[in-house]
């Protein structure tokens, strides 16, 4: 697949989810503004919507139905974007600058960002646990469990725990750093794929195979987010870049070096893309992602 | 029934579900223990578990499991608990104390906290989808959407979100308080009671009772609260009191007077006790609750 398809393809299920999002976070009779208001801004400044085409392609995939499959990304999206959120506050990253904008608590203010944060997590059970998602109710609460599973304790919520930690110790080893981002990054890409496998009422053996492809993903791609932050400009990023190395926090860049980084991205992708083998060309989106995410970003 | 039984019923019922949650919040091999020293801390501080207790004896009413519906209580506790832990945050309500001892983000630091009740919030969407709460998919779903609901931007959220901006204006009227207070306390412990009665699988007449009782009973306990806040002492009540008239928000107290609230709260514990006949003396704990709550606290 060239990687126009492939771009072109990402911009139009962007837009198909972009408008869902819209949908499900409308204001209704007697609601609070404000709230939504924070929610929608921090929910609805772009970015290239790849948890939800991860979603959307592997219900694809798997023959599932799109109008389901968006629901699901939607859930997985909020959950992503609630971790920015509460990421950028003051007392955790401390950031002023995401995808171009000024973060949630310096558009609003810090209680605003906090509340927004956990109103959009708790949307996203809410979105997957209405009957719209799904006819079926075992499967409705497959969806809430690994989608609580990626984003918790055990796994994103847990990874970002970790994280904070990281940068008070002067030694971290590069198995701890693939711990951590597989927790605070990878298990929500892994789910993701899954999710779509899921909704579209897939076998274990698809469920399996995408959740690999969609963990390697996760992990090829965190390792080119730290390559970025060591190399881009905030600029073209959308948000503060060389922060990791100032905070002395250990990276597979700081510990490798940037072309052993550039490696591990590399061999992430390639383990993640063994994984479609199962589906042939049906998975041609989720190759190109998987080849797009090397070529463009590293 | 006896105030003594009620209370030695509560006190039974707390140690019973204090056990439960304590498994529930265990670290597994591989946890990132802070994360969970920090959910234990804010989750196993004691508190007379009141929301537990409504959902343990409302599936009695019903006829539910005792051991679905500890899970059940222990997702509420869990979403409650996320709550204190926020609200207390030096942005929202910069509290020092809860339940007498400091609160998470003064024991630990502020991005555990947020991390924490994150965590908090998320756990109890995966322990009400796990299967172990309940056979029936179906009835996993609908516990997930009503905890959704009760708890974010429609419900205990955008309530929060309300009392903030309370804060900064100078007038509020008395249905702009009950609604606040409706969303920000009724919501959940409305779906307390109708959570127990889900659980026990009941049908739709003892579900609308049961939570009619619980929207009640839960306004009458916010006003009681305000009450307390007016005219108790820090140490009998647990947390830092006076704060409200302090920081001029406008409560039932401050619109109504004391004597104004105290009928308030008496007549919303009479209306929740009315939606029990149905139930006949199966229910004698509940009125019990109500009761209790307005001898007690005002």
């Amino acid at each position: 697949m060239s990687s126009e398809t492939y771009t072109t393809a990402l911009a139009q299920t962007a837009a198909e989810f972009d408008a869902a999002l819209v949908g499900l976070l409308a204001n209704q009779d007697n609601d609070v503004p404000r709230i939504w208001d924070a929610m929608r801004y921090a929910a609805l400044a772009g970015g290239k919507r790849l948890r939800p085409f991860l979603v959307l392609i592997s219900s694809d995939v798997c023959g599932g139905s799109r109008a389901s499959a968006l629901r699901v990304a939607a859930a997985v999206e909020m959950m992503h974007t609630y971790s920015l959120v509460h990421d950028d506050l003051p007392a955790m990253d401390d950031d002023e600058l995401r995808r171009g904008l000024p973060t949630l608590h310096r558009q609003f203010d810090e209680a605003t960002a906090i509340l927004a944060g956990d109103a959009l997590l708790t949307l996203a059970f809410e979105v997957l646990a209405d009957p719209a998602t799904h006819a079926d109710g075992q499967i409705r609460a497959e969806l809430v469990l690994g989608l609580a599973r990626a984003g918790g304790a055990r796994g994103m919520a847990g990874g970002q725990m970790l994280d904070l930690e990281a940068e008070n110790r002067a030694v971290a080893n590069a198995n701890e750093v693939i711990r951590l981002e597989s927790m605070k990054t990878g298990a929500l890409f892994a789910w993701s794929c899954e999710a779509g496998a899921v909704v579209a009422g897939a076998g274990q053996a698809e469920r399996a195979k995408l959740r690999a492809f969609g963990a390697e993903f996760g992990m090829a791609f965190q390792i080119t987010d730290d390559i970025l932050d060591e190399t881009g400009d905030a600029s073209e990023v959308g948000k503060a870049v060389g922060k990791d190395s100032e905070r002395g926090k250990a990276t597979l860049v700081s510990l490798r070096g940037l072309k052993g980084a550039r490696d591990a991205a590399l061999e992430h992708a390639q383990r993640a893309v063994e994984n479609l083998d199962f589906f042939g060309e049906k998975a041609d989106l989720l190759r190109a992602a998987a080849t797009q995410l090397i070529d463009r970003r590293v």
